[in-house]
């Protein structure tokens, strides 16, 4: 017992000086980073929302007044990385650090009274918090069913509500345009079971059928509800975008088959986890068995840093400026992504060459504020008549977005990713400029 | 310059101090367990491969003489949950932690660079040095692709080499008894461009086919080759087994596409991260498009975790003893497989009840001495002619296994999971002996 209690003494000790340790260590990092060359230093040298929130435009004006683009750097706005919000997670600083042991989490199995047995219980939890906090989807009555990304809980979800004894494969829809992956995705496998079938605003098969409800709408940002009024039809709500900082939460949503993932929420895109919230257990156990067969269940080590980092959402939002809690991270991000829509709209408005859609601002609950959508991808039409192909255009400038076709469009549309670091958006608005004059 | 010299000072000085602290932690925690009710205690408190080597026995003893088991615990042998390996780990104290800060492997993107731009490079170097180190596989000339599990590998490589144009789908096939799961994720889907085909011994149809080379063989441990001689024939090597505790490495594996696990080469399910060597830069393109379309790649942080742990294993078998590296883990958990295989194969021989395979020894390369193949499962037969179905038998008993009929074969046979925890490896080897008198 004196033993026990000595060691008990020790570690405490240890604890407090680690504590301490760390402490001063982030203080070093913080200081060499404020003399270091790094873009975000002025924004880490600032305290407070409005300082933070306009250091996208002074690193604007730095770069117009330095000169710096040669226009030689490709920029790759293609894909929806999120790499806009590594700056507030370093601002955090170590608040969201994971620390995982080797004899952690060596099992298959996270929880095996859970239906969903890979579902790591403290990252159930943080989901739910995180819903009841934002307001933009019951949790109640429904399964939470664990994903490797929402791209294969979208899959999950196509297995778990095909027939399985059907005569033929079920059709896909989405209204046009619809996100670029969601043709390929669900036919790359041939499968019998389910089959695209294209724009939902011109299917009129006969039969049940699977629409795709994105909302807001990747690619065009608008807020969307089913397009076929019909019975028959099964909804998948793909609820990517639904976040206080792309668009108003107007209420909780209350489908049956609702996908969120990780990597638009908070920006960790490599972490690769998403989430499903199912109303019927049925389809859930069949989402649950695709992902048995398909992977094994979700990387246990994800799962716990994503939890730790929708905790410190919560945290932040709970109690925002608080030295341990941080900045609300939705009001950071909401303030960025209205600052780059602003800085975006003004270039655009500059010429005559480019347009945007026009979006209806809404009541935001959770912000307690009228605000306006600003989407993680600008859904850019050229207007000019002598450019056939937009996508090509950009690409002569060195930079890289996805065309209409891929979203079942026309070649006049282009899906730029609004999510990149400053330099990279600044750089896109440079040379939008470039190409107006 | 002067203040840039000073935070480097102060940050050294912390480093140094923060090393010292986490060095006393560690021994506090390792203080704290030797007096605690662990299992593992006693193995703790020893030092020496040939002390660690016999706690399994001594947990045992101690376990018969103070009849803890009343029948009534649920021990579920079914799947090969990799448990066992937990002690190791803990032994090797804070080698093996990983510490992913908050703004760390954000970006879908790994290496840009790398055809699989999801995979990490340091991942990827430890792979090729562990490798090199075990003498298991040839990694020159290979495309490594990392996956969510090798499940997810699997199904890569079906999509990667079924014919997109075919007029029915490629045959997939595997000699009986073959891993239970190969029937159900080769068809849930219905794919049109695979099908399973059942047993490659007794398989007859004309035109192409995959065939599917377990080795060592899950269920039953055997070293296998392709069993069907013909043309038109294209292997997939699954050797998730092949490593130095479950079999001898006679020499390194140099096929067109093999597959491993970090699962059962580590013990580390719950990462979910597997890797496969793939000669055909074609063929490896077509695995990554397949990755791309299901997950959008593998999960960053897991990787990362995954590279620390062969980093681990590397170094304590390079310098095994040394404080810095700690016992080899190679040489550790074959030595406790091979007591688990003494211990059972005493159990079995005490009766008539049952049998096991017989395996031919041979030489192993790394461990440089002859051993005997000691499977991750026991391939176990009901040889009592009043047992019709042996997983019923045992089940009476409260130890679930998997049935022969999962494996292509009889009832007569099952499998059993030899890499559980001590306590529940002991209980079965104490309920397999009272069910033979």
């Amino acid at each position: 017992m004196v033993n026990f209690l000595s060691i008990f003494t020790m570690r405490n000790l240890f604890f407090l000086s680690l504590a301490l340790n760390l402490s001063l260590i982030m203080r070093v990092f913080y200081e060499a980073e404020k003399h270091g060359p790094h873009e975000l230093s002025a924004r880490k040298a600032d305290s407070g929302l409005e300082k933070a929130a306009h250091a996208t435009q002074r690193t604007l004006v730095s770069l117009s007044s330095s000169g710096q683009d040669d226009g030689e750097k490709l920029i790759n706005l293609d894909h929806g990385d999120p790499t806009m919000y590594e700056s507030y997670w370093q601002q955090m600083g170590e608040k969201t650090t994971v620390v995982i042991p080797g004899w952690q989490s060596m099992s298959y199995f996270s929880d095996v009274k859970n239906p969903c047995w890979f579902l790591e219980p403290e990252f159930a939890k943080q989901v739910v918090r995180l819903h009841n906090l934002v307001g933009n989807a019951v949790t109640e009555g429904r399964q939470i069913v664990v994903g490797t990304g929402s791209s294969q809980l979208f899959l999950a979800a196509l297995y778990a509500l095909a027939p399985k004894d059907a005569s033929e494969p079920i059709s896909v829809i989405s209204a046009a345009p619809f996100y670029s992956s969601y043709p390929s995705m669900t036919d790359y496998l041939k499968s019998g079971l389910y089959k695209w079938a294209g724009d939902a605003r011109s299917f009129d098969k006969e039969g049940p059928y699977i629409e795709l409800v994105t909302s807001p709408n990747n690619p065009d940002g608008f807020v969307r509800h089913s397009m076929v009024n019909r019975s028959g039809g099964i909804l998948v709500h793909d609820l990517a975008y639904y976040w206080p900082q792309y668009t108003p939460i107007s209420s909780a949503a209350d489908h049956d088959l609702t996908l969120f993932t990780v990597s638009k929420a908070t920006g960790h895109a490599g972490t690769r986890i998403g989430w499903a919230l199912v109303k019927d257990p049925e389809v859930a156990k069949k989402m649950i068995k695709f992902i048995e067969l398909s992977t094994i269940g979700v990387s246990r080590d994800s799962q716990l840093r994503a939890a730790r980092i929708l905790e410190v959402i919560i945290n932040s939002s709970q109690n925002p400026g608080r030295p341990e809690s941080g900045e609300s991270f939705f009001k950071i991000s909401h303030h960025l992504m209205a600052e780059r829509w602003q800085l975006l709209r003004e270039a655009v408005n500059r010429g005559r060459f480019f347009s945007l859609p026009d979006f209806q601002q809404g009541f935001c609950q959770f912000l307690n504020q009228v605000s306006q959508p600003q989407p993680a991808f600008a859904w850019l039409k050229c207007e000019d008549e002598s450019v056939e192909d937009c996508e090509s255009l950009l690409r002569d400038h060195k930079i890289l977005t996805r065309g209409g076709r891929s979203f079942g469009v026309g070649p006049k549309y282009i899906r730029v990713s609004m999510l990149d670091r400053d330099h990279n958006f600044n750089l896109f608005l440079k040379r939008l400029a470039s190409i107006q004059t």
